[in-house]
């Protein structure tokens, strides 16, 4: 950095320290370092600070003060993100605004269904808040116990509960958001019904910090479904998971909170390395489905779940099935599903994939992947799991990790161009961050470009919210 | 207009004819009539043109042309809107540019459980052509038979099933749309989880076609509920049947698809006024609730209901109620709902509105209006309905037809007054138009209105997509 640069960061943090507190400037390598690596500690980049204000008027502050100065802000929340879009470049010139300690739920209105809560909420509290005023919040992910609140809503988080009740987005009231120049967009009125103008929310949604900084959100809640019906499936074919999916939505409609599939090597993995996890059926077939019905109503659900499966056994289209009798049968099926990664990751190195077709491509995507066999080495160990209910799938590829850094664009690319080919996105719910932004881009229509540059030079016309994440406009 | 206006408002045409053939591009007054009134008859604009082109190319064609001669764009669906946003001014100036003849439906899958329609299907047919696929369109209004979808989608429309399935904007996967300079945005995907970058669909719904014009959307269908309870119940006080709501959305849960509250007034008036309407109940009390329930399975619901309305009349919650019986039941309930504005207004003019507050604020909004008496003229009949179950209230004004105009600036901002302190929305899902952007930007934050300007200059430098809609970025 030249001295100027340097001169002029030095003002910028002093400015910060007068700002949010001595203490919440944090320069130190050794108390910068968790905010610079990514979840996975895959990614390491370096920041000139990390900021940890405490309040949307000293988020406000930092953000007209790094426009004065010209500094570039890395919003940060639970730091849990997959591509790398809350954590600083390798310049070391960038900085870390943290949003932990903005932690406060701000008000729960259990009767008017929503709650009002900062930013740096983890997802488990808010979920517990939501809970202890008889509530339901939805949004639903293996990370919930470290991610949190705005980096959720920042990246338009997925999980487990979409098919029934959307994506992050759809669970959004209203929002407050720290604009670049530091000025304080309060669009927070908890109401389900709002035409008046621009949906303005939509747009720092999703957003990865580049056009702006959630710093509170209001919040759907839902009623808390009472009896919860969790079974898993023995299948032959992506098909057969298919064609069950189908005639399940038939049957329960939105009733059907997830409906994930699973491949046999990846479920072969969850057995042999997590602590405590039995095979929930002994028939072993390629395929399994893991599939959650819920409702209001205490019981009855059971039994239409029992039926519905004895149906599907009689027509072949599933091998075997079980209902989890117990909760600990259910934790059980799910452990499975959400440990598929954390066991493949002990006999090598993952590259994640995060991809959507419509449902209907699916058995396609998964017979052109097999078909590369043969022209893709042979240490490498493809184990497809997700969301199949709404097109969504992770296909990891467990490699040695001496080749991970030769095979990681090769084998993504080849798999991007499939998922491009059938109509599908390369980002289902993970978002672009670092990442991701030259595979986006080189599939995307020039048109969404161009308007995309055109939102984010109107938002951020000095390119100083999180540059790099999402779009370079100085790339076009 | 001057000579050269003249003269160039001639070459646009001229091309125009071109472009999209000489029958679809109409000038005389008898022919552009329908085109230039609202639909109640209570506004009239003037178009210097009518244009009806048949296919996306055609529309980026004239907005290409209309770029380079500086001509505004009116788009227009049915024209049912409410708040004038798809007529044109009186200036005799603008085009309007109707979608109507781009009517198809280009795909339906039934098992992707989505739809691409083109921007001119009436709604009706949209929901025809779901349901002859064996799926479900949720999207309903009374307006359904002359709406189009490109309109309930520019203006995020809401109607009676926004509880279960949410706005328009929640049944979108993608959208196509023109751009101010012709340029064509493909955002068709079908797909439920697209996290690559940005989500430009929402920047268009709710736009009131002033960033773009929405030419074909891929739409979400769902499946298709079996078994649907109406019931009426007749109630003493708002507060009972906002506590009614409550118990109910615990008890059922999303299979609520509508919670609706009529006063004594409203529904006397259609009793009387609407031919072959009964009274649901003999009873008469103030107010009275329609709900519905629906789910997937063909049978059991109702007996839940009718257990639940038991509970309801035992616990003093409810004086009287009403479970359809026949479909010419349920009919009757609903036509009374839908037909509570044609009712009225066989005696006098309505000054209607649109607000919401929160849930919990709806007696005292209701009580607020109450004590009005005494300070807003005797004449004037107040008739609140609406969709409780969102806190959305359509609060109508009852006038003499001669004291409509005086009365209507002095009842709408008293009642907008009203409901924004309350926190609440004046436009829930009307929209702004013409009729209510001063009153909406009069009560905003400056920074959403500031927000907004550099949207629509980004996106319509020119100022050309339905000026004086929404907003006006000259007034800033």
């Amino acid at each position: 950095l030249s001295n100027s640069t340097e001169a002029n960061a030095s003002a910028f943090l002093a400015a910060c320290r007068a700002a949010i507190g001595e203490s919440q400037v944090l320069t130190a390598e050794g108390d910068k370092h968790r905010f610079e690596r990514d979840f996975w500690n895959q990614y390491r980049g370096r920041a000139a600070a990390v900021l940890r204000p405490g309040a949307t008027e000293e988020v406000a502050r930092i953000a007209a003060l790094a426009a004065a100065h010209g500094i570039a802000l890395v919003p940060q929340g639970g730091n849990t993100g997959l591509v790398n879009g809350g954590v600083p470049d390798a310049s070391g010139a960038e900085v870390v605004l943290s949003l932990e300690r903005m932690n406060k739920v701000r008000a729960i209105d259990a009767s008017g269904d929503h709650m009002i809560v900062e930013a740096g909420c983890v997802l488990d509290a808010v979920q517990q808040a939501a809970a202890e005023a008889g509530r339901f919040f939805p949004l639903a992910m293996g990370s919930s116990g470290s991610c949190r609140i705005g980096g959720n809503l920042s990246t338009n988080a997925g999980g487990i509960n979409v098919l029934r009740y959307g994506m992050a987005r759809d669970l959004v009231l209203g929002l407050e958001v720290v604009l670049a120049d530091g000025s304080v967009l309060d669009l927070l009125r908890p109401l389900r019904k709002d035409n008046t103008g621009y949906d303005l929310k939509q747009l720092f949604i999703g957003a990865e910090g580049t056009l702006g900084i959630i710093t509170a959100a209001a919040l759907r809640l839902v009623a808390i479904p009472r009896e919860r019906v969790t079974a898993w499936l023995a299948v032959e074919r992506p098909e057969d998971a298919i064609a069950l999916f189908k005639r399940s939505r038939d049957s329960f409609g939105e009733l059907i909170s997830a409906f994930e599939m699973l491949c046999a090597p990846g479920v072969e993995l969850a057995v042999a390395e997590l602590p405590n996890v039995q095979r929930p059926v002994e028939r072993r077939t390629p395929w399994y489905v893991l599939m959650d019905v819920a409702w209001m109503f205490e019981s009855g659900l059971r039994a239409r779940v029992e039926a519905t499966l004895a149906e599907f056994l009689e027509a072949g289209l599933c091998i075997d099935g079980a209902i989890a009798e117990t909760e600990a049968q259910r934790a059980n099926m799910w452990r499975i599903r959400e440990g598929q990664s954390e066991a493949a990751s002990k006999h090598g190195y993952i590259i994640r994939s995060d991809v959507t077709v419509p449902i209907a491509e699916i058995p396609k995507l998964l017979s052109e992947i097999d078909s590369w066999r043969g022209r893709i080495p042979d240490e490498v160990t493809v184990l497809p799991f997700g969301h199949v209910g709404d097109g969504n799938l992770h296909v990891n590829f467990l490699v040695p990790a001496p080749r991970a850094q030769e095979l990681y664009d090769p084998l993504l690319e080849r798999l991007y161009d499939t998922v491009d080919r059938l109509r599908g996105s390369i980002s289902a719910e993970h978002g672009i961050g670092r990442a991701k932004r030259r595979a986006v881009w080189a599939r995307k229509p020039g048109a969404a470009l161009e308007l995309s540059a055109r939102i984010k030079r109107a938002l951020d016309p000095s390119n100083r919210l999180n540059p790099g994440v999402v779009i370079d406009p100085s790339e076009l």
